[in-house]
């Protein structure tokens, strides 16, 4: 059962691993690279996960606890402008989403956000009463959704559709509300078409709201363009913006007025500090807010936007397609004859910035692969997913994983009892 | 409109000075006020807001940021127990609020706690429409009433009592749902008889939730001899965990099977790593969860908690009483003859850590006390608002800034223009 090492390999002089290195050489985000900080000895493949380190972050953290917190104390509230850090970085963020300042605020978490959103839709139809959806959306929205119908909204009800876009057009008609669906899907990394199920939804009178977390960051999107009502997602995938990040949510400035946040926390009022006892909502996307913003999960987030700043989603996407597209080509030439199905769409344009391939020992020989330097993750029942982060990954990461992979699945290693143990987080 | 320093006071010799720097030697906490990190140039005196910065939270942060984040990436969230802060923390604040392990958790924000508190108790009480709750109450609870009943149960009424809790018992009744309280106001620093006011909530057949902001850390608290049934509060005051750090709640044991939390994010499920997409609640506190816990804003409570743990709310209680008493003495001594009004209760045994008095020019009064290094903050309309964190405040800080009140009232140095512009956060 005696498999390489990631070591082994990189000095292997493969044919296959120089030209990824010529590739590399070639590539215009390589100098972002190195604005990441990351293990020299690990294959990152979980930026859509948890994003890599900006190299400036302990840094920029540093200075925020010790100048911020332990210096300026209450005053930083004002002094470092902290208290309107959901509007600035929402501001910052709104270019990568194709939306204008004053529609994306920085606020809680994704969860949270389309609980407020959907809230604020279903208010927006009264007279309709479907939520229109996918089955295998990613959980929490799902979760969401139901907790909204079982708990506030007992006429309503949740229709699934499957993966296919032409699945949700069916289900879109008079009844509809809201469709809500995550626009790359967290599974096999399928990307929807925005615009057109956008279209289709509003010419049978529904709102939208889209989920971002696997698009923002590696896929350039344009809300205003597809004309979408509103969108929320995570900060903490190839935004990287550190374990937990704050979560965002876009509202289009046509619904900045009509739209209503239902969790009114003192920070949506219109005035926090006057201190009134009478809700009040703000007239712009502060309406949004409801409680204080955990500051130290803001700072790593302008760190990264420091960098998204540097770079243009064109180049981000294309460099996206070659990896994925890479990493396809050569699982599927060094795994051939291993029972290995690519789950993700082979068509690079409708795949997002991950390659998901289900096999049924998919668990333990991603717990194998993690093990010998290769990290991406698996989603049950039987995905190995791989996420390819433009801004730090490199065309070498995508070679040494597929040969980790083929000898892994040649040493049969995997079936070593010690990558059988269930963890809490997968 | 010369008025003096700190530091000419400091080296004043004055009795009272020299008196409180003794009663600062005897002081059982001294040594803990040196776990804190302060600017040594300042007299703080609100921890009621943003808590002080315990001495080891740049190096746990940097720490949690290098290691945690970028050396172990995803595998973290297992390595580190990250996915578990929530009811890990939980677990180490009960003892603080008289609870036990499993009936704390640390997550969200203290309005989305109110919210999902204030759902699962209204669901618990469904022939009930009324919500009692205090004129005065800190704006951010009632703003979420307010919320709650727009969206959500407009059968129901919110019906407000004063500050008195006689004026709270008397509209508690065969309607009353939930009576929803914050323990310490933020306002005056009054303590409400929490025993008295649950009990008579449950001998009218009510729930009570309470909020314990300006409580915890302070005051000592005993929930489960007091029946309460769930409580709220945030970790940025007196708990010291950062600004905007993580909330938490308290559900009781009794309570947990049948109290439902509305917001369903996939945190809160049986099983979210199974990527079940339907909602099975978790059986234990974890239901009460949301989305992804963020994971930075816990290491400082993480280190705030290790401080608390060495200490007992006895002795901090016993401090924050004599400091708040000497304050009310050295300002009624030093600045008799100026419309200065106590509007904290005079009764140490009835005041929580903070005192307050009232002054129509309160607004610029305490904008020259902080450029004059003497930090409290304002309430609207017309508070001077100062906290006592007996963790670090000492009998020194006391005098300076009851001396420092009154030069500055002597001198009428707040009437520069200086002092008269508004800020953001105040």
């Amino acid at each position: 059962m005696k498999t390489t090492s990631l070591e082994t390999l990189s000095i292997s002089q493969s044919p296959g691993l120089l030209d990824a290195r010529k590739q590399d050489g070639l590539d215009p985000l390589s100098s972002i690279g190195d604005l990441f900080d990351l293990p020299p000895d690990l294959v990152y493949l979980d930026g859509n996960s948890l994003g890599a380190m900006p190299a400036v972050v302990p840094e920029k953290i540093q200075e925020a606890v010790t100048e911020g917190w332990r210096t300026g104390l209450i005053r930083s509230w004002n002094d470092r402008d902290w208290h309107i850090l959901p509007l600035t970085l929402g501001n910052r963020l709104a270019p990568l989403m194709g939306a204008n300042a004053g529609e994306v605020l920085v606020v809680d978490s994704t969860s949270i956000n389309l609980f407020k959103t959907l809230s604020a839709a279903l208010e927006m139809r009264p007279d309709r009463t479907e939520i229109v959806s996918e089955r295998d959306n990613f959980p929490s929205d799902l979760h969401i959704i139901q907790g909204a119908i079982t708990h506030f909204y007992p006429q309503h009800k949740l229709v699934e559709g499957k993966e296919s876009d032409e699945s949700i057009l069916e289900l879109i008609g008079p009844s509809t509300a809201v469709v809500t669906l995550t626009q790359v899907s967290y599974r096999t990394g399928l990307i929807r078409d925005m615009e057109r199920i956008t279209k289709e939804a509003h010419r049978a009178g529904a709102l939208v709201i889209w989920d971002l977390a696997h698009t923002l960051g590696a896929v350039p999107v344009d809300l205003n363009a597809a004309d979408v009502d509103f969108a929320v997602g995570c900060t903490y995938k190839y935004l990287n913006a550190g374990p937990g990040g704050p979560a965002y949510l876009f509202v289009a400035d046509r619904h900045i007025t009509d739209a209503v946040n239902p969790l009114t926390g003192w920070q949506a009022h219109a005035d926090p500090f006057s201190f009134d006892t009478h809700f009040k909502p703000a007239s712009n996307i502060d309406k949004f807010r409801c409680g204080t913003p955990g500051v130290l999960s803001y700072i790593a987030l302008e760190s990264s936007l420091d960098i998204f700043e540097m770079v243009d989603m064109e180049t981000i996407r294309k460099k996206s397609k070659r990896l994925t597209t890479l990493f396809v080509d050569l699982v599927e030439s060094f795994c051939n004859g291993y029972p290995l199905q690519l789950a993700s769409p082979r068509d690079s344009n409708q795949r997002g910035s991950q390659v998901s391939f289900s096999h049924t020992d998919g668990w333990p020989i991603m717990q194998a692969l993690i093990a010998h330097g290769v990290i991406g993750d698996f989603r049950a029942p039987d995905l190995l997913r791989f996420g390819f982060a433009p801004l730090y990954t490199r065309y070498e990461d995508v070679w040494l994983a597929a040969s980790m992979l083929a000898h892994i699945l040649e040493s049969e290693c995997w079936k070593d009892p010690a990558y059988t143990t269930p963890k809490l987080v997968t």
